[in-house]
């Protein structure tokens, strides 16, 4: 998990100066222990799921794992995926991605292209750490 | 999950601010079954684990459980918690603490007083909304 090194420490914070680069994806065929593997040996919470072409179908992350131990369901990551990811552009500001954040109640947001091919990750740990070297 | 109301949205900004004060802990002798029912039922992610005196003996999260799950292994939660835990002072400020949580790679740390009781958690959700109302 490597983040891109901050381009500014100042001005207008875009999504892909503090985005990760070097996102792991999964398939929607993988199983629940697949998924939970994964996350376990990357460090990432979040796991945006693709489809047959590579574009996005959902996102699936150690919340959603931990509801399928809490109801014994271990079946395939397409079942236990959320299906509308909240995505973000990388040319979108970071101060407006975080307030999606916000509303939508989530911590992180692929980031996609427009072929919705998954490019990077950015998350509320990232833009925290923008705020660290801000203050 | 109530996060107090922002005291302020200039100045120096404090943990007392912004962390959620209604936190949910777990007891050290419940099963990992159980922490996954409390994750998903209260949108926690992260659970400070109590021991007898109800004083903070470690922290559960979601990751925790996915782990569990990867190593079919599915005993107590004094088994898969973390033991050291960090923790913030709710005196202490924000910046800080992002850094702190920046360079030990976690997302949220238990806010705990002398007696090392827990009365609050901040996680880098609330410094990502705080980051969004500031710029
Ligand atoms: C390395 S982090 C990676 C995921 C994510 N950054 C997070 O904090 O949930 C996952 C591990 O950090 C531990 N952890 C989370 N918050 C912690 C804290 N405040 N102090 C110590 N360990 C913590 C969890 O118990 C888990 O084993």
């Amino acid at each position: 998990v490597s983040a891109k090194p901050m381009k500014q420490t100042e001005g207008i914070a875009l999504v892909s100066d503090i985005m990760a680069v070097s996102v792991v994806t999964i398939d929607k065929d993988a199983s629940v222990y697949d998924a939970a593997k994964t996350i376990m040996e990357t460090d990432f919470n979040h796991l945006p799921v693709t489809g047959e072409d590579g574009s996005i179908v959902g996102i699936v992350t150690a919340w959603d794992i931990s509801m399928a131990v809490s109801k014994n369901k271990f079946d395939l990551v397409a079942d236990i995926m959320t299906r509308k990811v909240i995505t973000a552009s990388a040319d979108e500001r970071v101060a407006v991605v975080a307030r999606r954040m916000d509303q939508d109640s989530v911590s992180a947001m692929p980031v996609i292209n427009k072929s919705r091919h998954v490019i990077g990750i950015i998350t509320s740990d990232d833009i925290s750490k923008l705020y660290a070297r801000r203050s």
